[in-house]
């Protein structure tokens, strides 16, 4: 680098800063300290490493750019201005107001972003996911940069992510820590601690380079030195001033996410030499195109079964999803029990698109996030309890990126038997179907699963299939079809007094249920309701008008916000008179048990979804008694 | 240690691997292979080091032992047969059985067990709350003995665990790992790297032994060594052989989480020597009380403030903790935030009883879980978005753990504004509701607030109390009760045609709503449901009948599952005619955007509640107009 780019990147660097400082100000909140540390790394980054089209955000090889400390966002997009992609007028004045794309934190409504980021140490574990697809996927060149605070190290999921792209030797991706030593509130555990930090990473197998992040020529050795290394992770360390470039704010604690007022936004300013209007061209990145290409069209061949069989839901997640392997950009990732879930099925079949997260499910979560970043249909799964509850933060956050995962969780419910209540997911449903973006299903047998994951990788947003551990019968034929917002209406006749409504391993103890009300006269029709989001709304409606309003759910999960509640919230916008509505599902802490001990114990087993059908039918059978 | 120690510890060992195989296998499930590996750690640990009375489990200076591999319960169960605690014919004839309290894996159900395990990962950061409360508020020598998996060392929360016990320098903490280098589905990522384990473990700040696991006397002494560190924890990092005994399925993959067969299984017992009956007695702990005293009675002085003040419920949550500090037993944690929840006025307060978590919100709550171990009433506050969707695992175990904890998250809703929607919890109150033991608290003014909050110290299980950002007037007098499961009623009168249901932020938005109805001549009563779970039905039922069964709600939250849903399932179980409710909530992803823009987007603001009663009620409005 000789001293006029050195100069260059310089006026950059003040020109980001300036930005950074108004845009808060003009807000009257922001992070502007927390961009004036990182604002001589991203200049350099900008200028003489990154390799963007900025035009095309959609280039295959062009470079990622992620900000893990998402609330830098006006060092972001005081980047984006200085790269001609947002206008002065944009920034200035548009930063954190309603309607506006620059957004308090970053998010995809911008071009630029690959993933919504503000929730901590979330951006670097996406960025796995990109990477990874980089490496082994798209096969391309492009590279992976990361900003992190250091208040986020703190976080685990920093060290499942980092212990990921050692363990993949994902030398295509680039850690910066802005390590500014001061946390929203008072000083981070490690300060400038920086050979704390160095020896972390580097036990946790990536390169740690340690740099003064205001050294322009060290900040730029060290990114060459990051993007030469082909197998390995690189961290750099950089210590920074937090607030560097006004002196009254720097390094001074109580700064932290406050906009300068307004008459010492104008001295810094004026300080950092006033509004500039730079323009940077970035470098292009080398043309190239992705080693595999989708086929969303690939004829699949799905697993069939026999009315009758013994299969679990699990089993058939497992035989569609390695007959999904024909599309060649679905891949696949587990948590180490990739042998109860089934993906191992996966696996065989196409190993060099299945990548094993270990017990570490918000990196599972996250890498699916950055391989739906690269176009890719990535469907993870694990154990429903610890799929969905362990990684709950970057599930939200995947539905704030608005990014289509899809997660298989297995073993849900007290149906999972022996091994207790840390095992049985009882919340997922709830959890789930409050999540943006989210699709909830919960098939029953065999086909419906396989149909169901088939449609999944054509489902936008998350989507979420529950599954079960043990075997029942199947009840479809292979043609049948199950459209996501449907459901299976069962029994169905015109003197049908009551509905029976189940999902997953509570339809077949609906069934049973339907048969021995039959045996007592009592005319029960059941519902399949293997799409609990969306639901449909139209099929629910009309079977309270048919069965005046008396219905039966029951749901191996807790009341709370399960599929009761989705029956609830279908038919409260609707106005059906007069509901009489029995909900059946686990209440209280479930134990050790066999399946059938469990259902029954939990009042969700057929002679209970008997009884509470009775009991509300009972004024019906007693007019009838009465007529005979 | 002589030969006839070494002698009496290898018989035991025998014994547990004997007792381990007997139950899993009459139980035809289980994890004997876990137990295997682990049986000569855990003899030499049952022998020589752990200071317990059986017969008091509630003994204040007995030490802890924490299975945080919870799969290895047939070594745990065998350990407590080996105490003289629990019987053959129980451990052998009962484990994972209906009914039994040696459940698939450990719970409090047992009285030795702290906290129920079996979501890996946990087990640890639990011990770093027990390990707190015997340093820095019981200061008694009680030890903390963890035994974990090497699989789990995957999951970040382990990280985050080890980061804080050398932070917090707990040096009566011990973890020992049982690395038997195979997971559940292969060989686990660092097999038996043991070096590159005590690299990281170093990094992290505690100090690291790596030993054989199968040679006593280096399990002796390491244990010893790690009992005597009075500042720094430590990490033994046992080398073990899955399977160790039985040589059919030493190392072998594909043995994890199975009984060994019948037959196997006698050829096994027979090698080992077959069943023995051997009783230890172990040390007994020093006498010892708890340096504090819990005292519920304290007399607290709750802040006051006037009728119609701009308060922030966040705020009142600051002022009111800090009042409890009188109470000895009250300790609060926060994640590096405290300056924004305000948990920071009780740090202030009562420094020595407040323990900063930094960003690591599993962390965060894994440590109120290990106080409350220890009687101590915590509270642990963040950003809504985060304290209960980072560490929704952690909650979910709290549940099955049946501890109480207490939770007060700050931020929620798009209420926050310009920050936009990373750091918006919207589905916080679905996630809560649906927790085993769980409270869900969401007041709308600074005194329910604080008396809320001082409720919550006396409440069992999981509380969570909801806040919000900005100010909002005082609505109710000091003197004003909130009992949890009750409501408030505002404005209620005999010829209420609607009810407008709201809670927090959204309530101002209702009494608003009900003004405007008022000059339409359209009477409106409001609830307040700060008491979201558990609801008050009774109030809700009559409310019903009241109006006709005209009700909106509106909330600051996603539709599914939240305080809409809460209303709908607490009406369902009652025999309310025509209900006509709807029910206003966030839809789609909102953005960046002053509070009362996004309210307003968002479809529950004052005008939008009005409108939607007002459509309600309009048959009744085009009534009164043909009356008239």
């Amino acid at each position: 680098m000789n001293t006029g780019q050195a100069g260059l990147i310089e006026t950059l660097a003040n020109q980001l800063r300036v930005d950074s400082i108004r845009c808060s100000t003009r807000a009257g909140s922001g992070h502007p300290t927390s961009s004036l540390s990182a604002a001589d790394l991203m200049a350099v980054l900008l200028e003489r490493h990154l390799r963007y089209d900025w035009d095309q955000p959609a280039l295959p090889n062009n470079d990622h750019l992620i900000f893990s400390k998402g609330h830098a966002s006006p060092l972001l997009y005081s980047m984006y201005r200085a790269a001609g992609m947002v206008g002065e007028e944009e920034l200035v004045n548009t930063y954190r107001q309603f309607g506006a794309r620059l957004e308090g934190h970053p998010t995809p409504l911008l071009p630029w972003v690959d993933v919504a980021t503000g929730s901590l140490g979330q951006g670097l574990p996406d960025a796995v996911g990109v990477s990874l697809a980089g490496r082994y996927l798209d096969e391309l060149t492009y590279h992976t940069w990361v900003l992190c605070g250091d208040s986020e190290l703190a976080e685990g999921s920093i060290w499942e992510a980092l212990d990921k792209a050692a363990y993949y030797k994902l030398g295509n991706l680039t850690a910066i820590v802005d390590v500014n030593r001061l946390g929203q509130d008072g000083p981070t555990e490690l300060q400038w601690d920086m050979h704390g930090y160095a020896g972390r990473v580097k036990a946790f197998g990536a390169h740690a380079i340690i740099i003064d992040g205001h050294d322009i020529t060290a900040i730029d050795h060290a990114l060459t030195r990051a993007r030469s290394d082909p197998d390995q992770p690189t961290v750099i360390l950089a210590k920074t001033i937090k607030g560097k470039g006004v002196l009254e704010v720097e390094d001074k604690n109580g700064w932290h996410g406050k906009a300068l007022p307004e008459e010492m936004a104008e001295r810094a300013v004026a300080a950092l030499g006033g509004p500039t209007h730079l323009q940077i061209t970035t470098s292009m990145p080398e043309p190239g195109t992705p080693a595999i290409t989708p086929d969303p069209q690939a004829a699949i061949t799905l697993p069939r079964w026999e009315v009758g069989d013994q299969v679990a839901t699990r089993v058939a997640f497992g035989a569609a999803i390695a007959a999904m392997a024909v599309r060649p950009e679905v891949v696949v990732l587990d948590g180490e029990v990739g042998n109860s879930t089934h993906a191992g099925e996966f696996k065989e079949t196409a190993p060099e698109r299945f990548f094993e997260m270990f017990i570490a499910e918000q990196q599972l979560v996250a890498s699916t996030v950055g391989l739906s970043v690269r176009g890719y249909v990535a469907f993870a799964s694990s154990f429903a309890a610890f799929l969905i509850s362990r990684p709950y933060d970057f599930i939200r956050m995947a539905g704030v990126s608005e990014v289509s995962i899809r997660l298989v969780g297995t073993h849900a419910g007290v149906e999972i038997g022996q091994d207790g209540p840390s095992q049985m997911a009882l919340e997922d449903i709830a959890a789930m179907r409050a999540v943006h973006t989210s699709t909830v299903l919960y098939p029953s047998d065999a086909p419906s699963t396989a149909r169901l994951v088939q449609t999944m990788a054509d489902t936008t947003g998350i989507s979420y299939l529950r599954a079960t551990r043990g075997a029942y019968p199947v009840i479809y034929g292979p043609e049948e079809e199950f459209p996501i917002g449907g459901c299976k209406v069962h029994n169905a006749g015109p003197d049908d007094v009551v509905a029976l409504i189940g999902a997953g391993v509570t339809l077949h103890e609906c069934l049973s249920a339907a048969g021995q009300l039959a045996e007592a006269g009592i005319k029960a029709r059941v519902i399949d309701l293997y799409s609990i989001k969306p639901i449909d709304t139209d099929t629910l409606r009309r079977t309270c008008l048919d069965t005046g309003g008396h219905i039966v759910v029951a749901e191996d999960h807790y009341p709370q916000g399960g599929i009761g509640s989705a029956v609830l919230e279908a038919l409260a916008g609707t106005d059906t008179p007069n509901l009489h509505i029995t909900l059946l599902a686990v209440k209280g802490l479930p134990t050790s048990g066999k399946p059938a001990e469990l259902l029954d114990a939990a009042g969700i087993s057929a002679r209970h979804i008997t009884a509470a059908a009775r009991t509300l039918v009972g004024a019906l059978e007693g007019q009838s008694a009465a007529e005979a």
